[in-house]
């Protein structure tokens, strides 16, 4: 796997976002400078960021936005679509169900799970809650790329376990738990406490 | 402001954590390999994170977990309670007030605003939906630490640029925009299509 920063695959992320409006906008071209400060970072970093995958722009002419837009997705590995599962119907389960950003950018929800029967059969956007009991047979029928672990904290390790043994190397984690896999599965962790608390550091260290 | 790396500053939340529940377990004292194994890092990190702040441990003694507990809160800024305000009262915005959790860490969401009449009025956990208009009035009479942004994208940029005029300087920006603060402002970006592309760029370059 090619190394690269957290921070820069961040960024890439932000770029390709940024020059998809630039496109919208007409715009055929963009310089590093525009890139950077749309991103509120510097054009050097830009540059640097996007050198690491060979070079894409011509001094004084800037990117061509088609081909590096292409290049992006290709290196973000978003030149296919990824099978996501939700495990968790409570309120955030089902608002990420909902939500119709994911697939405009290539993630499809495809299924959501709960262990309680007053969830179990409810429909989001035709999903219907599935009982998760089913989750090992669902999976070794139709594999999914993705996991998105929804379910309350004492829940989530037993959860992202049977994810691991059914051959789930992503996952996406929102219960306020460290998840412990083994070091070929990927864990991102989306813990709006965490973030509250980097401000409040912040806000009392100013 | 002290200089601390923002992955330090997760690792303290995460320690902090830990320790709340060794405590719950009746544990007075604990080891840094006990704090690392319990947060997928090493015993070094983990003395090297809390050196930063004097010294808590005693070599084969561990950490005292009343006094470790005291110290992080207090680093972390917790040894007092947040005003936090929601702009946007969507599927995620409404989550937000209903979710228990922030109250039981010291952040109190104390409003939520929303411009869409059929929403404006609506009552999660005794908060009412307030109209957006009010925002600048509500907060000269009674100020916000924290403000989440969870409109549409579009609407974002305005909503940040208004909140810092209010005098707010601390955003959690759940909209998909980079937004554009001045240097004084800190923002947290929670974006899910940035970590969910953070994992399909991992499963593209393995």
């Amino acid at each position: 796997m090619r190394k690269i920063a957290e921070s820069t695959v961040r960024r890439l992320s932000l770029y390709l976002r940024f020059l998809e409006e630039f496109e919208e906008q007409g715009a055929t071209t963009v310089s590093s400078e525009a890139l950077a400060s749309r991103g509120g970072t510097t054009s050097a970093q830009v540059r640097k960021d996007l050198s690491f995958f060979g070079s894409f722009g011509k001094r004084g002419l800037g990117y061509q936005v088609p081909a590096l837009k292409t290049r992006l997705r290709d290196i973000l590995g978003l030149d296919r679509r990824y099978r996501v599962i939700v495990i968790g119907a409570g309120k955030i389960g089902s608002a990420l169900v909902q939500y119709g950003g994911f697939r405009a950018r290539g993630f499809d929800l495809v299924a959501i799970y709960d262990n309680d029967p007053k969830k179990i059969g409810r429909e989001w956007n035709g999903l219907q809650v599935r009982n998760v009991t089913e989750l090992e047979r669902d999976l070794a029928r139709a594999p999914a790329d993705i996991a998105a672990v929804v379910t309350p904290a004492d829940a989530a390790q037993g959860v992202a376990d049977r994810l691991v043994t059914c051959g789930i190397t992503a996952i996406l984690n929102f219960a306020p738990v460290q998840l412990s896999v083994p070091e070929a599965v990927t864990v991102k962790t989306v813990n709006l406490v965490l973030e509250l608390e980097a401000l409040s550091y912040v806000l009392a260290n100013r």
